[in-house]
């Protein structure tokens, strides 16, 4: 029988709000099985960026990472955020290790290339280096990713944290037993974006893409779904969305997909 | 016979210097014994605070770290410097990991008291835990620090580079052969520090107290040196000052301690 391995991505609020975070990561220290924690940003970078004067570019409605973003966003992620993370992850007795994807070569990632649009330095991954980061694993680490990753020739890269969640999972699921979970500041995906207590239990296909249809999830949770779908069908056993008791299973309360 | 292990540490003018840089990191990689860098902030770190707008506070010519002073240097060190130099390190073949000491509890340091002063978030060091540092080297990574602490309980701390370099050297002189190398923009420690080509070839203790007497070593260099003596009476077995070549023996141009 394979061994359990929680992936637990942290994102939103979660990150902007320093009591909730540190309930989370009180309560992710708890969680015993062998684990991997993945944050994004929050809105520190976007707040440091306002603070230097550098203005977000946009083209068709999309972010543009420049060089200057990039120093933001590997400042705050990889740096700040990620830093700050571990310290009280070691203060719970949980010892971790912060990591982005250049360290040990674990997370390979590509520029973008896109047709129409240059999106500027974000990367879309092409390897995860499962082997290192089982490494730490084994030994009783616990890995914490920020979302840079490394193109392999010198250059650092902004990419989705949603999506070096899922593709971690992936590439660890020969290999474990992965659930993966997304934890945020509301108790799961609503079907009503509006009301708080419309949390959608049971998300198949199905009923993905009626809601989808109907308009109920909005943009910003459709590449999120897109990619737990993706890992589904690419071999996680579980995945769950939710708020910070999903992880220990304390809540009823949470967004539970199947394909 | 015991394994040698190379720690190397730069800082100043070779971090701020692009070109400088790069020249440091290829030969770095070429270096194949194991190894460990240690890295300072240059001017980056005052650069942002300026932009910011932060003040440097000064309390008898000596700098404190408030809270803000603390954000901008994880950011700047365990973030931006510390993860440019792993993805540079990664394309010259050498397979980096970046760390402060809060990942694995890997230096833990106790915020400074003195009985005057408070210099606020600044760390002197406890602990080096070097079995978790050297399970990374026994795997074949080669760890690069940030001078980024913590305290164990939750609270980051700015530590001084060179004493980084030094306890790291200390811990690691009990099972490895352990060479310790200051690189920076000059060619070692200089007679007279207006004249570049003042290089003292040999340094030990009794020329140490005539150059302090006489002022020909200023104040910058007193305390990077009093940390390099620490090291040789702690078992630390060769300590050279100098350039980037020396790190590859390729100069004869550089400052030898002993004592």
């Amino acid at each position: 029988m394979k061994t359990q391995l929680d992936i637990i991505k942290i994102g939103g609020n979660l990150i902007d709000d320093k009591t909730a975070l540190k309930n989370f990561l009180e309560q992710f220290s708890s969680n015993k099985s062998k684990k991997i924690l993945v944050h994004g940003g929050g809105r520190s970078a976007t707040r440091l960026s306002e603070r230097l004067g550098i203005k977000t570019q946009m083209i068709e409605g999309r972010r543009i990472t420049n060089e200057e973003d990039l120093e933001v966003v590997t400042m705050v992620y990889a740096g700040l955020i990620n830093k700050k993370i571990v310290a009280e992850l070691q203060y719970y007795g949980c010892n971790a290790i912060g990591l982005s994807g250049c360290d040990m070569n674990s997370i390979l990632a590509k520029k973008r290339h896109h047709r129409d649009i240059d999106f500027g330095l974000v990367g879309d991954i092409e390897k995860i280096n499962m082997n290192k980061i089982d490494l730490l694993l084994k030994n009783g680490f616990c890995p914490v990713f920020s979302a840079i990753t490394h193109d392999g020739r010198g250059q650092l890269l902004n990419t989705n944290a949603d999506t070096v969640a899922a593709q971690i999972a992936i590439a660890f699921s020969n290999i474990y037993k992965v659930r993966l979970l997304y934890c945020f500041e509301k108790k799961g995906v609503l079907s009503n974006p509006k009301d708080d207590f419309s949390v959608i239990p049971f998300l198949d296909k199905n009923i993905y893409q009626e809601l989808k249809t109907s308009g109920a999830i909005s943009k910003g949770m459709i590449p999120k779904l897109d990619n737990c779908f993706d890992a589904l069908r690419s071999g996680v056993s579980e995945i769950n969305i939710g708020g910070s008791e999903i992880m220990n299973q304390k809540s009823f309360e949470f967004t539970k997909l199947s394909l």
